[in-house]
């Protein structure tokens, strides 16, 4: 376990109110110098005013301090909605005395409610106060909606016989299919690299991370991942070999992010990664392990701990690509439920059965056509997440 | 209400043992002539047995009847699958005493199990002596899976002074999105026609009916509707305005059918029709109705009774078609909720929960952008849902 501090940076997390529970709702990261910054931002067409805001922001390259509340999504709230982000980023700026531009915002929780900007104002000072170096599990828990823990992941590095950092923390993220279940990211490094650089390392890993627990076509209006690299290290990323060994650490951050968001999904019982292997293309087999990951009747059966893949092989099918399904094998860990499209009977059903009553296990459908693969990470669906939603506003 | 009869035509349902708790699960329609078929059968990649000998036989254009169990797929059984779609029908023709050539077969059910072929072989000798003219209704409920309701609707029309009939028997279909919950729908008919007309209407008629309750994208492997005309009224369907009248009552059998399957979805407490306008196109505003019918968070949002119009909102931006967020109108019933992508407050928001408390509702969003129409009916997500889906199996 790392120590989940970053040099350079800041970061603090307290209740202002904006929750009705009186937890932790606003939080904000300081770096001592401006930093490089890169962001990835929701594809949805409707964006939340601190993305508007932050994706103009983002164009300056620079930043010094991101300001993150809960229990309001400051979206959907028209021009209004869009005066609230400038005024949440510029009283944050007053309370660090430092340029309004510098400050990216984000917010998280309820669609279409006003921002109670009067709270947010009144939380600055005790917000500034609060600011340590280990502050970023209070950041955690302060950005948290229906998480319920909060996500941290730090690790070091080492060039040139100097250590760097990359600290990740992020919220979730409902479950696989997390539609408006907001998702957010924050990660720091005290490393130095050009910006166009530095976006490309994130979209990589975004890629290879959050992006494999098929959020992307399902992003909500608020989703933002963001990295800041402040150069405090003295670590310089600029040859192939600092590139690789950058952003493989980067990739295990992300990775390692995604797999607690996944595990804390909503009612969430069981972690399960879907590995396609065999299709005619890596595309074609992300494809398929999506839709297996994303299917209701899948998540359900693993919530009942039910080893009915006739639900799996269903999912398969309509993925749109090409199987034939006299060839397809599906593992439950390594056992062979299923060889040449064809079930191996009771006795093996009843050794799957054992490997869905364990909290983590994978699935691998190989479609034996070809050399593509991938892997996607879900969890089950239970009857937990039913009520966390149809109760979430009450 | 009309009588649930169709000249012509006679059709049974009995319980043979395929399903353990001794319901009905063995269903036959026999026409007293050959009538012309045609049939829409499953996208999907992986095909049930029924399915692809129903495709081949259905060439011929003629089909005498139909034999159907529940409780069993037939699906990735391999070529033992194959042969006992044959041999169902081969059992099914014997005891007719009619040539096999003209019997489709269909199945739904468990994946992966071996039909009990020899069960079903001892039921036709009852399941032939219990047809009669209005054994549809026990057709309907053989057919059945987790569905609680038989679901059956007959119309009568006329032309030129001769009244015709069509009668539709249908099962579901989990829910809005049916995954593998497989739907079989029969429509009977005495018109006399073409088979290639009447393949044609029945495609409209499906686009307009169940392929709006977003079951397209999510074919099961089992997925089938079947249309005989056996000529029996004497009404012939050749020219425009035959054609014209015939469609509309066909349409409003298999609308009516495709209204039954969702309101007896799985666990669904609500049926709700989401209606797009002001798209830049029809087919936009179906990509929006379907989005926002089929989000998870939005029909649990429906089961709490939760006007979370923020859900809807967020749906309608990642379908993925031009929009404004601030031109964007949602009403509940007639009771506007969100008026420019704006909410209209907490006033506003207590009528609109008393429609949500309603056994049926129409959602619409106006995107204000152009004059294109869509609609999609879809039903709450309960936890009844996750129960029935976590169980189904033991």
């Amino acid at each position: 376990m790392e120590n989940n501090k970053c040099p350079g940076f800041k970061a603090a997390g307290i209740a202002s109110g904006i929750k009705k529970s009186g937890a932790l709702d606003l939080g904000l990261i300081v770096s001592e110098k401006p930093a490089v910054v890169a962001g990835v931002f929701t594809k949805n067409r409707v964006k939340a005013a601190p993305v508007i805001l932050d994706q103009e922001r983002i164009q300056s390259e620079k930043c010094r301090a991101v300001i993150v509340n809960s229990g309001n999504a400051n979206c959907c709230n028209g021009n209004e909605g869009i005066i609230n982000a400038e005024q949440m980023a510029r009283f944050a700026a007053a309370g660090l005395g430092i340029s309004e531009e510098l400050v990216l915002v984000s917010s998280t929780g309820v669609i279409g409610e006003p921002l109670p900007i009067d709270k947010i104002e009144a939380g600055i000072p005790k917000l500034v106060k609060a600011l340590v170096p280990d502050g970023f599990i209070d950041f955690a828990e302060a950005i948290m909606t229906t998480d319920t823990v909060p996500k941290i992941v730090c690790r070091k590095g080492e060039l040139n016989g100097k250590s760097f950092t990359v600290l990740g923390v992020a919220k979730g993220v409902g479950m696989i299919h997390p539609d408006m279940a907001t998702l957010l990211g924050y990660v720091c490094t005290d490393v130095r690299m050009e910006a166009e650089l530095l976006k490309k390392m994130l979209v990589t890993a975004t890629e290879r991370s959050i992006n494999r627990i098929t959020v992307d076509g399902d992003t909500s209006t608020n989703d933002t991942v963001l990295i800041m690299a402040n150069g405090k290290s003295g670590v310089v990323i600029n040859d192939n070999d600092a590139v690789q060994y950058f952003q493989n650490l980067l990739d295990q951050v992300m990775i390692e992010l995604a797999r607690l968001l996944v595990k804390d999904g909503e009612g969430a019982t069981k972690l399960v990664e879907i590995v396609v292997k065999g299709a005619l293309s890596d595309d074609d087999a992300l494809n398929v392990s999506r839709t297996v990951a994303g299917s209701n009747l899948v998540k359900t059966a693993f919530f009942g701990e039910d080893a009915n893949w006739g639900r799996i092989i269903g999912a398969v099918g309509r993925a749109n690509v090409p199987v034939d399904a006299d060839r397809i094998d599906i593992l439950f860990d390594d056992v062979v439920m299923v060889k040449g499209g064809k079930g191996c009977g009771k006795e093996i059903e009843a050794e799957a059965t054992l490997v869905l009553k364990k909290p983590e296990f994978v699935v691998t459908v190989n479609l034996n056509l070809g050399k593509g693969t991938a892997s996607v990470m879900t969890c089950d669906f239970s009857i937990n997440y039913v009520r966390i939603n149809a109760d979430y506003r009450s």
